[in-house]
C-alpha cells in the first residue's frame, strides 16, 4: 500500500482523491491546501488527515506525491517532492516558462525520481484504443492525423491572461496527443488564429480559435482543430489516416437515446466537459502511477511535458511570422 | 448517516457496497454472508464488520438492509427485515413463486417499512430519459414499445434449472420495465418461444428465444424480443412509439472508435453485461434508496415485482395454451 | 430488345415507365389507362404510342405486360394475358380475395406464362444485403427476425374501406419479407392490434396499430410491428438475429448533415415514403423482369403473393379469435 | 425545349447525358468527340446525332454546349462558343494556366454569353443543405470550416504528370466550396504536403498528401485534408463551427446494412468515387443549367473558376516557401 499526500484540494485534486482512495495499492494518506477549510474538508470525507507542505514532503511514510495544486507552483513543488525522494504525479504543464520546465527537469533527474505528468488524454478509452488499433497495423503506416478539440465555452479573461495563452493551455494537450498517437517527433510547425469567439480573449492578447498544422520527420502530418467554444458540449475526436484507412474516435454522448419526429432526430450531446469526459481518463492514469510506484518508468514524463510546451512556443512564434517554424 | 448491512457478498452485493461507501449519506455498517470468507473479504476492503443474519436484523444501529443473497432466501429476508422495522432495499425478485410473494408482501404492508424491489433498468439513463422526454410530451400519446433484450451468452443448464424459467428469470425485467414505460397495466399477454440456442436448455423444461406481446387497457400495445445469446455483447434497447413519433434508447458502446478501411467501418460492441452496462443505474438507484431513507415512498416496490411475476407466469401459461390470456 | 405495355399510367405506372424506358433491352411499347388523358400524357413524355387492354393484349409485337392498375383489375388483367401468351409484371397483389388468387394462378400455370409479383422491397438494396450476408453464414442459423414497418401518415378512411383491411394491404408486404429473409415457411400466426391513429380508420372495421407473431417450421419466429402513422416518415427497417450475431437494415435518410447545438445533434429524418425510399428497388425488380424476358424463372412469383394473403387472412383470423392460429 | 451538343463523350460526358435526356426542357441535341466510335454509340442510345465541333458550334439549333472533353481543350471550346452566342455549361477546369483563364474569360464578358462552371460538389444535398442550414443562421456567424477530401485511390503517375499537381487538379475542388460556404473571400493560403502514397508521384513531381489552411478577411478560417488515397473509398466531408454550433456533412454509405458479431459491428463504406457520390450532385447542376438557359445569371461562373485556381496557385508558392501566401 503507497501512502499519497494530494497537493491541491481543488476540483482536479478531488477527482483524483476518489481514485487514490478506490485504488487498493493506494492510501489517501494526507491533503495539502493553502486554504485550510478546502483541505480539511476533502481530508474528512476521506477519513484522512491534513498536512502542509513540508509535513507531507519530510514525512519519511509518504512514498509519494500528486500534485494538482496552482500551475505557478507545480515546479518548486516538483524540485522539493525530488529532493526528498519522492515519486511525483504532476498535473500538466510542469510551469508556462520553457526555460524553468528545463531546469526543474534537471533536478528531477539529478534525483532521479520518477515524475509521472499527467496529460489525461493519453489515458481516454478512445484515443488509446486508435493508439492500440495503429500499432497492431490495422491501417498500414501512418500518414495524417487530424485532432478536434474544442471547449464547450471560453474561460473569463482574467483567466486567459494568465493562462500562458491559447496554445500553452489548450493546444498542449493536442501537441502531446500528436507526438503519442504519431509516434515520432515534429519536425516543423505552422499556425494560424483568429479572435472570434470573445473581444475580451483578443483584449486580452490571446487567441480563441486556431488551426494548427504539424509536420514529422517521416513527411507524416498533424492538424488540430481549435476553439474555446463549441456551443455543444466539449468536442474531443481524432481521425489517424493510415495507407489501409482510418481510425476514428468519437464523442462520448450525454445518452444514446435518440428523439425522431417530424423535426428529424434529435440525440444527446458530447459529455459537457473534461470531468466528465475523462473521467474514465483519471483512474486509468492513477493506474499508471501505481506501476511506477510499482517501479516501472512513466510513460509520460518531463520530455513529455517539455516537447509539448516547446512545440506551443513554436506555434507562437508561426503565428507572429506567418511562417513554418522549424522544431 | 444511514448505516447499512448488506447481505451477501457476491458479485451484486459487491457492486452494491461500491455505491453504499461511496453515498455521503449511507455508512456500509456491517457485511452478512454464508460463506465467511467472502464476508471477511468485503468487510475488510471496506474496513467495517462481520455480522450474522440475527446479529443485522437485531442490532438498533442499522437503519437498512440491502438483500442481495441467494434468490430463495429474499422472500424470509424481507420478512424478517419488516418484522425489524428495518428499510428494505432487495434485489429482484422477491420470490419465484408468486403466492409467496404476496404472502411476504402482506408482511411488508403490517409492518409498514418501506420496501424498494431492485429493478435496476428503470434507472439506466438511456431507459430513464426515454420516460421523461415522454412524460413532457415530446412524442404525444403512448401507441406502442418495442423492447430488445439479448443476454451476450447462455446461462449452464443447472442454472436454467433453479431459475424459473425464461420469462420469470429475464422476461420478468422486460415486463417491469414495459409497465413503467407505458405508465399503465396490461390486460393481456401473449408469448410465443422457442429453443434455439442450446439443447441443454430445451432438455431442462425452458425456452431460450421469446417474443411477447402485451396488451394495455388503453390500447396500446409492447413487445418484448428476448434471446438467451446475442453474439454480440448485451442487447438492451427499446422503442417507444406514440403518436408524434418515436423515442429510441440505444445500447451504450465499449468505445467510440470506428476503423475504416476496404472492409467498410468496424466499430465497438456493446458492453458486455449488466455489470457494465448498468454501471450508472446502480448508482442512481441507490441514490433513490436514499431518498426512500430520508422519506420518500419507493418508486418500485412489492406490487412491481409481483406486477411482473405475474405477467412472467401468464407468458407461460399463454406458451402453453397458443392464446391471448388475460392478465 | 422487348415490347413492353404498361396497363395503368398512374403514380406507380410512372415510376415503371422510367425504368421500362431507361433499360437497354426494353422498350416502352405502349401505355393504356381507363383515363385518356393520363394515357396520353405519359405516352407523350416517352414519344410512344396509347393502346387500349384489347390492342395491347392482341399486339403480337407485345412481348410483356407490366399491370399497374387498380388492385381489383389485376386478376382478370392476368388472366387474359397469359391466355395471350405475354410474360406478366404485376403489382402485388394479385387479389384481395384468396379464391380468385388461386383460381388466377391456375390459369397461369396452365398457359406457362412467366408471372412476377412486384413484391418491391425484395429488390431493396439494404433488405437484399442483409439476405445475401446471411445466406453467405455471417450470423450462423437464423433464429429470429423483427421487422419495424410503419408508414408516415395514414390514409384516408376511405381507401381503408376498399383496402382489404392493415393485414391485407400493409403488413402483407412484411409477411412477404419474413418468408424472403427467413427462407422457410410459417406455421403458425398470432396477431394483435388496435386502432390508434385515427378513429376514422376504426370505424371503418381496421386497425392501424399492429404487432404480428410469426413461428416456422425450424422453432425460428418473426415479429412484425405496424402502425400507419410514423410521425417521422418512412420507417422501413428489419433485424436478423441467429446464432453468431444479428444484421440490421436501416433506413435511409434524406441526408447525411447533423447540426449540433446547445439543443443536441439535429439529423435528417428517413426518406418520406415508398418512392423514395424503394427507388433502387423499382430498378431493380424491372432487372429481374428483364432476366425473366431472358427465360429465367420468377424469383418471386405468384405462390408468394397467396402464401402472403394467406398469412394476412390467418392474422385476422388470429385476431378476432385472440389466439394463435395455425397456417 | 433547348437544343444541347454535348462535346465529350468520356465517362463524364455520359453522366451529362442522362441528365440532358431526362430534363424535361433540353434535348440532347448532338454529340461530338474526337474518337467516333465514342461519339457514335453515345448518339444511338440517344437516337441523336453526331457533329463535329465545328457543325456544332455553327448550327443555329444549338441553343448551348456541356464542354466534357479533355481539359486542355476547354479554353479553346469556350471561347469558340462564346463567339458563336451559345450558352455555356464547362467542366472545370476552364484551364490550368491562370493567364490563359484570364484571356478565356475575357472572352466570355466581351461576348457577353453565360458560363457555367461545373463545380459539382456545390449541387450536392450534402454541402447544399450545410450552406442552407448557415444562412439560415442555425449556427450563427460562420468561425471556421474543416474539408476532408480523400480519393479511393491514386491517379497513375502519368495522369498526374499532366493534371497540373494535387492542388490545382484535387484541392481546387476544395478551395471553391471552402469559398462557397464561406461566402467570403480568402485573403491567406498556407499548405503543407508529403508524398507519401505513390513513390511515383513523388517522381512525377508531385506531393499525395496535403493539409491548407485559408484565412478570410473576418478573420475566419478553412482547412483542406486532401489525400489521393483513403483506403475505405471516397471520403468527402465537412464540418462548419459557427458561434452556436457545428454542422457537419457527412459521407453517403454504399448502403445501411450493420452487422453485429463478436468481431464488433461492420457497416458500409462511403460509396465509392465521385460518379456515383455526386449522382445528384449532376442531376442538380443541370436543372441549374436550364434556369441559366432561361435567362438566369449561373451561380458559379468564370470567375469562381479563375479564384479556386489562384488558390491553387498560391497553394504551390505556400509550399515551396514554407509561409503564409497573401492572396
Amino acid at each position: 500500500m503507497f501512502n499519497i499526500a494530494l497537493l491541491g484540494a481543488g476540483r482536479i485534486g478531488q477527482v483524483h482523491a476518489v481514485n487514490i482512495a478506490a485504488h487498493k495499492e493506494t492510501n489517501l494518506y494526507a491533503v495539502v491546501d493553502p486554504n485550510p477549510t478546502n483541505a480539511a474538508t476533502l481530508a474528512e470525507r476521506y477519513h484522512t488527515k491534513v498536512q502542509t507542505v513540508d509535513e507531507a514532503m519530510n514525512d519519511p511514510a509518504v512514498h509519494g506525491v500528486l500534485i494538482a495544486s496552482a500551475t505557478d507552483t507545480h515546479a518548486d513543488l516538483i524540485e522539493l517532492a525530488a529532493r526528498k525522494g519522492k515519486a511525483i504525479f504532476c498535473e500538466k504543464p510542469v510551469h508556462l516558462d520553457i526555460a524553468r520546465v528545463r531546469d526543474c527537469l534537471t533536478v528531477v533527474k539529478q534525483e532521479n525520481v520518477p515524475l509521472f505528468v499527467g496529460f489525461n488524454r493519453r489515458y481516454d478509452p478512445q484515443f488509446r484504443r486508435v493508439k492500440t488499433l495503429a500499432a497492431e497495423g490495422n491501417i498500414g503506416k501512418l500518414e495524417s492525423l487530424l485532432i478536434i478539440s474544442r471547449d464547450p465555452s471560453p474561460p473569463p479573461a482574467d483567466y486567459v491572461r494568465v493562462s500562458g495563452g491559447l496554445f500553452r493551455d489548450m493546444t498542449i494537450h493536442d501537441f502531446d496527443m500528436a507526438c503519442f498517437i504519431m509516434g515520432e517527433e515534429p519536425v516543423s510547425v505552422f499556425a494560424q488564429g483568429s479572435n472570434l469567439v470573445d473581444p475580451a480573449i483578443g483584449a486580452a492578447g490571446d487567441i480563441d480559435t486556431a488551426f494548427v498544422v504539424l509536420k514529422f520527420a517521416s513527411g507524416a502530418m498533424a492538424t488540430i482543430v481549435n476553439s474555446r467554444r463549441s456551443g455543444y458540449g466539449y468536442d474531443q475526436r481524432l481521425e489517424l489516416h493510415g495507407e489501409k484507412g482510418v481510425l476514428t474516435a468519437g464523442n462520448v454522448r450525454e445518452n444514446m437515446v435518440e428523439q425522431w419526429t417530424d423535426e428529424g432526430c434529435l440525440s444527446a450531446k458530447p459529455e459537457y466537459f473534461f470531468l466528465q469526459r475523462y473521467h474514465a481518463a483519471y483512474a486509468a492514469e492513477w493506474q499508471h502511477f501505481v506501476d511506477v510506484l510499482n517501479g516501472r518508468p512513466p510513460a509520460c514524463s518531463g520530455v513529455d511535458g517539455e516537447r509539448a510546451l516547446n512545440l506551443a512556443d513554436k506555434a507562437l512564434a508561426s503565428l507572429a511570422q506567418g511562417r513554418e517554424v522549424a522544431v
